[in-house]
């Protein structure tokens, strides 16, 4: 297979910095499209990957799965979108296409395994897939979106992975006007569980663990505030919320939100991988009929779906945009959580 | 409030044996129905209950939550029954009436307190309620149930609380033709699942530690046995089941039956409350938007659904036919789970 040589951004080694190294891209087929990347966002997966905190990540690694660029080349069968377009990847850019998920376009369950946008394995060339921390990307169209043309595209991005994984639960649970909806954690991910479900029409409270991020809540458009360390505050709120979408990536102490579902309640953990300690009490789960779930970023129609939302209702992250070559240092700033509410790289740095 | 002095069975303290007793029930209101009962299931609650194992247990205290009988008076009120007819009661004969819950016929989550028909707090006589190890008992008739006209008497009566506890999970998780159900033990309910779930056109596969339940699994219906301690099976099952209901009342490991959910899928408990050890995974509940939830027993319409169904479907429980002067011995064998599978009290040995 014909390929390309790209600058990219990644990583050899778990305890290596990123750094530019060259890859290779494939040249387009009839059903690619190829991607001039303008910005990718800094997602923690990145991090964890970059520094193989799941064991399982093959080098050289290229994170980035924030995608948003411009069409510079597309196979003669594609038809979603033409070169010049402004275009979108998010956390997977394969999948098989032909089991019980993707045909219901639950492509991010695949029975048969999805692929990633890094760290996968890569179809048509072997190997690992890179990801957004490049100059380019050739992409099936079936795995590429359309980005709403009044969205601030660097803006854009962070909804690729952090939009997504906190909208198709609120879909899937289907948050609407009148709903309450709670949202532990306001990082990245959390910030877009605020815009989205009030964009939705929800009554959205955040649950803190200090008062000092009160006031950007309040200014992402939450309702309310609950600082989770106030017992006080946690019994009032005791069967009040019908969703909680917990970002939280520790391990952490669910219980206490468990008491905060109505019946019928759902809490849907998104960020955290592991197993739940303190071990969760299935008292107050019989006696009011609620859930704990789980929820994996989204698939590509609704990923689409929720792009077109946030065109129609102007909702895009919170950003800091940064230049590829202080990755480093924004991986640091991240492990402190300081950062409101996700870095974006501008990809034009490097090119410099 | 003018009272009735009638027959029991109850116990005074937790490590006394049950013995015959007389209580009081309050002589019929205008909403009232009074019922003398024919039959009382044996649920583990009662024993739960008798021996104080839930450490909230008030004595005197007479068990008793699966109760079929016949009208004796009606209030002049009452428009549901009339004297002579069947009636049935199940584990709840007083809610608010006036929650979001209760208007939603969810009077099992009344957000005020449900009174359970025993060691509930009577609002009618002060104390607490005396269940159906008893001669008569009167009730609310929108607590009162009615009785298809084809079904054994003695073999209802344990719908009353087996078969409304695994029917709610069921209807609520849209169980019917096509879907894949699942079972974890067999028991009082358990087997009731197997026949419900059967009823509604599942596919129904039991899970049972060994293989000697496997006969009488086919028998009551199932289409398929899981070893639960053979991997193999176990792996063989991965992301079959929509519906897993988890009928074993101690603690156990979750984590393998939720690896065998289909996405989307729900592990519901209704027999064990307390902490899930070992911990569980929110890996495969991440991967798969997998929920493990609760749920507890079912309201009243719900409950004359569930009658009504088997009663055109022609289910009824397995029964083992005791005297009330056996109670004791009953419970040691339930506590061996040596019953097939639910024991039933001839009330006219109360008489004798």
């Amino acid at each position: 297979m014909e390929t390309t040589n790209v600058k990219a951004y990644g990583t050899v080694a778990a305890d290596a910095a990123l750094k530019q190294m060259n890859i290779e891209r494939r040249n387009i087929t009839a059903k690619d499209i190829e991607i001039e990347i303008l910005y990718c966002g800094v997602c923690h997966s990145d991090l964890h990957t970059a520094r193989n905190d799941w064991e399982n990540t093959i080098y050289p690694a290229v994170p980035g799965h924030e995608i948003v660029g411009k069409v510079t080349k597309v196979g003669n069968e594609v038809t979603k979108l033409k070169v010049g377009d402004f275009a979108a990847v998010g956390c997977l850019v394969d999948s098989c296409k032909t089991c019980d998920n993707c045909k219901q376009d639950l492509e991010q369950y695949c029975s048969n395994g999805w692929v990633g946008t890094y760290n996968g394995e890569d179809k048509h060339l072997g190997g690992m897939t890179f990801g957004g921390y490049s100059e380019k990307i050739v992409v099936d169209e079936a795995y590429v979106l359309k980005v709403p043309a009044n969205l601030d595209l660097a803006a854009t991005a962070p909804l690729l992975c952090a939009g997504i994984t906190t909208w198709s639960p609120l879909r899937h649970w289907k948050v609407g006007k009148g709903s309450k909806v709670a949202v532990v954690g306001l990082g990245g991910l959390g910030h877009m569980a605020i815009k989205l479900a009030k964009g939705l029409g929800a009554e959205v409270t955040l649950f803190s663990r200090s008062a000092n991020k009160e006031k950007d809540a309040f200014e992402l458009g939450a309702d309310a505030v609950i600082i989770s360390t106030d017992e006080n505050q946690m019994s009032a709120a005791s069967g009040k919320f019908d969703l909680i979408i917990d970002t939280v990536p520790y391990v952490h102490d669910v219980n206490p939100y468990v008491g905060t579902l109505n019946t019928n309640g759902t809490l849907v953990l998104v960020g955290y991988l592991g197993g739940l300690e303190p071990i969760l009490n299935t008292v107050p789960m019989i006696m009011g009929r609620k859930s704990v779930a789980g929820s994996l970023i989204g698939g590509i129609a609704e990923t689409q779906e929720m792009l077109d939302f946030c065109g129609e209702h102007n909702i895009v992250s919170e950003i800091e945009i940064i230049k590829i070559q202080d990755i480093n240092e924004a991986y640091e700033r991240m492990l402190k959580s300081d950062v409101r509410y996700r870095f974006v790289i501008d990809m034009a740095s490097l090119k410099s």
